[in-house]
C-alpha cells in the first residue's frame, strides 16, 4: 500500500526486463554460473519429499519444475501490503505481453500457506513478503532456495526492495546495497551453528548492483530518478532491533545519550553505511554463500543524522508513496 | 486456524482469570510493584506526541488511556491466523462475562495498522501476532510497553503462546518457559546498541511461571494436561534461524553432519533447553530488564532429538491442534 514510488518505478524497470528479447541482466548472468541455490548433500536424501513448512509447498505435492521452473526474479519486501500491491504492478506491466499473457478476469493470488509469508507469481517474477528482520528473512530464503532449486530455476536474481533509515542522503534516496554491515560495523553476518559462531561475509553481486545503476541511467522511464541522483549504491547496516539496536532514542529503554548515537551513526557513514535497516545483513551473506545473485533496493524514509521518528510518512514523504519521486 | 489445542486450554485459563473475583495472577502481582513498562526519560520530552510507527497508534491522536487502560494481560504469537483464531476464542470465554460483555453481533476485529502485526483485544487481554524472529518481537514489544505505559496499564503479565521443536519432551509437550537460551548456549540476548555489544540476562517472571504451573495443577479444566504430564517448566533456546540456526540437516545450506547436531542438541538438553523456537531469549531479556511479568507457553510439534522434519503436523499432531490433545 506503502511502496514508495521511487524504488516501484526501479523495480518495475529490473522486473520488466523479464519481457525483453535481451532480458535485463543478461549482460551479467552469463558469468554466474558459478552460482547454486543451494548447497546441502542431505536433500538428495529427502528424495524430493521436502515439505517447505512456512511456505507450505512440497516437491511431493506439486510439480515445482513446471510452476515455479521459469523463475527469472525473485522480488522480496516486508510488508504484505507492499507485496501484493507490487503483485498489481508487475501483473499490468508484464500482462500487456503476450508472452506472459494475464488473461482478462485474472489477478495476482497469493500462492502456498499465507500463514507466515505472502507469496506471488507472476510470469518470470516471484513475489514474496518476507516480515521483519534477519530470522524472518532468513526462513523464507532458505525455502524459497530450494523451491527454486527443486524447480531448476535458472540463475535467478534475488531483490529486497524495502523501507530504511537513510545516513547522510536526503529521504526519499534509493540506496542500492553493495554489501552488509553488522551492529559492530564488520561485514559478516555472525550466526550460531551447533553451539558454534559462523561467520560469513555480506556481499551483493557487484553485476547486479551494476545493472541497478546502469538501468537508472539508460532507461527513459527512470530519468526522473536519474535527474534527482535519488539513487545511490552504498553500504546497508541490518539491526536486530529497530529501537535500541539502530540507536533510536524513542524506544522502551534508552540507556544512551542522543552523542552516543549521532557519534555512531556519523562512525557508520565513515564506514560506507548509507542505509540501516533489519534484513540485508543476512541476505547478502546467504546469497553471497550460494553464489546468487542478490541486492537490496530500499528508499529512505529520513535521515537519521537529523532524527528518529518516521513522521515524514506523512507529510513529504507521502508523496513519493503514493504519486510521483516529488 | 492451527493453534495447537493443547496450549490454546492453557492460555484460555490464564486469560480467564481476569473474569474472576480474584484475578489469576493476584497473588503474585503484589510483588512486582518495582515493574516498570519503559526507561526512557526521553519519552517524556516527546510531550505524548509518540508515533508508535508499526503498530499505527500515538498517544497524541487516540485516547490511549480509556482505549487501553484496562488490560491485564498480553498474549502474544507468531502467526496472524492463530492470534485472529484466539481472539474470537477469548471473546467467546469472556464474552459470557458482563463486566466485560460482547454486544450480540460483536466479534474481534484488528486494531490499528495490519501490515506488520494484526493486534486484537477483549477486555483486559490485548492479543498479537509478532511474526517471526527475536528482531520482529523486539519492535513490538518496544511499541507495545510504550503504548501500555501511556495508557498507565497496571502491570500486565506478558505471555507468548507459540509453536517449537521440543528437546527431549514427547511431541505435543507445553514447554513454560523459564529462562532463555542463546545459540552458544548461554543465557544473555546480546545486541550491539551503538556500536557496543550489550548482553542482557533473559529471565522470565518466576511468579508467572508458578501460577501457570498451579493453574495446570490445580483447574478442573487442565485435568488432561496434568494427566498427561503435558506441561513442563524448562528452559528455551532461540535461535535466529529455523535451519542452521537450529542444527536442522534440511536448509538449503547445512555444513555439517548429523553426529554434529546430535551432539549440540544433547548438550543443550543437559544444560537445561527443552525447546526451541526463535523469540524467547530477547523476549525474557526485555521483560527482565523492564520487570514485566513474562514467559512462553510452546507447544513442541516434534522432538528434535528425533528428527528435523515438521511432519507431525499432518498427522498425529493435527489432533492437538483442531481437536482434543489427544
Amino acid at each position: 500500500m506503502f511502496l514508495p514510488h521511487a524504488t516501484r518505478t526501479l523495480l518495475r524497470r529490473v522486473s520488466s526486463g523479464a519481457r525483453r528479447a535481451a532480458p535485463f541482466s543478461s549482460s551479467s548472468s552469463s558469468s554466474s554460473s558459478s552460482s547454486s541455490l543451494v548447497d546441502n548433500p542431505n536433500l538428495a536424501d529427502l528424495a524430493g519429499n521436502d515439505y517447505l513448512y512456512h511456505i507450505g509447498l512440497n516437491p511431493a505435492q506439486q510439480d515445482l519444475r513446471t510452476l515455479f521452473g521459469d523463475v527469472k526474479f525473485v522480488c522480496l519486501g516486508g510488508s504484505v501490503n507492499r507485496m501484493a500491491e507490487f503483485a498489481e504492478t508487475v501483473a499490468d506491466e508484464l500482462g500487456e505481453h503476450e508472452s506472459i499473457s494475464v488473461p482478462f478476469g485474472m489477478r495476482p493470488s497469493p500462492i502456498g500457506k499465507t500463514d507466515r509469508y505472502s507469496m506471488f507469481k507472476v510470469g518470470p517474477v516471484l513475489i514474496s513478503s518476507h516480515g521483519m528482520g534477519q530470522p524472518s528473512m532468513s526462513i523464507l530464503l532458505h525455502e524459497l532456495a530450494k523451491l527454486l532449486h527443486y524447480a531448476g530455476a535458472d540463475d535467478p536474481a534475488f531483490i529486497r526492495l524495502g523501507t530504511s533509515g537513510g545516513l547522510g542522503v536526503k529521504p526519499g534516496t534509493v540506496v542500492v546495497t553493495t554489501e552488509g554491515f553488522n551492529g559492530m560495523l564488520g561485514n559478516t553476518y555472525d550466526l550460531p551453528v551447533n553451539g558454534k559462531m559462523v561467520s560469513r561475509p555480506s556481499r551483493m553481486s557487484a553485476d547486479l548492483v551494476a545493472d541497478v545503476l546502469r538501468a537508472v541511467e539508460t532507461r527513459p522511464e527512470t530519468s526522473d530518478l536519474k535527474h534527482f541522483k535519488d539513487v545511490v549504491a552504498g553500504g546497508t547496516m541490518a539491526a536486530d532491533c529497530f529501537y535500541e539496536g539502530q540507536g533510536r532514542l524513542d524506544g522502551a529503554i534508552c540507556d544512551y545519550e542522543e552523542g552516543d548515537k549521532l557519534e555512531f551513526l556519523q562512525r557508520a557513514h565513515d564506514a560506507g553505511v548509507r542505509n540501516i535497516e533489519m534484513e540485508s545483513l543476512q541476505f547478502g551473506a546467504f546469497a553471497h554463500r550460494l553464489g546468487i545473485r542478490a541486492t537490496a533496493c530500499c528508499v529512505t524514509l529520513l535521515n537519521r543524522l537529523e532524527g528518529d521518528q518516521v513522521r515524514a510518512f506523512f507529510g513529504r514523504h507521502y508523496s513519493y508513496c503514493m504519486g510521483g519521486v516529488r
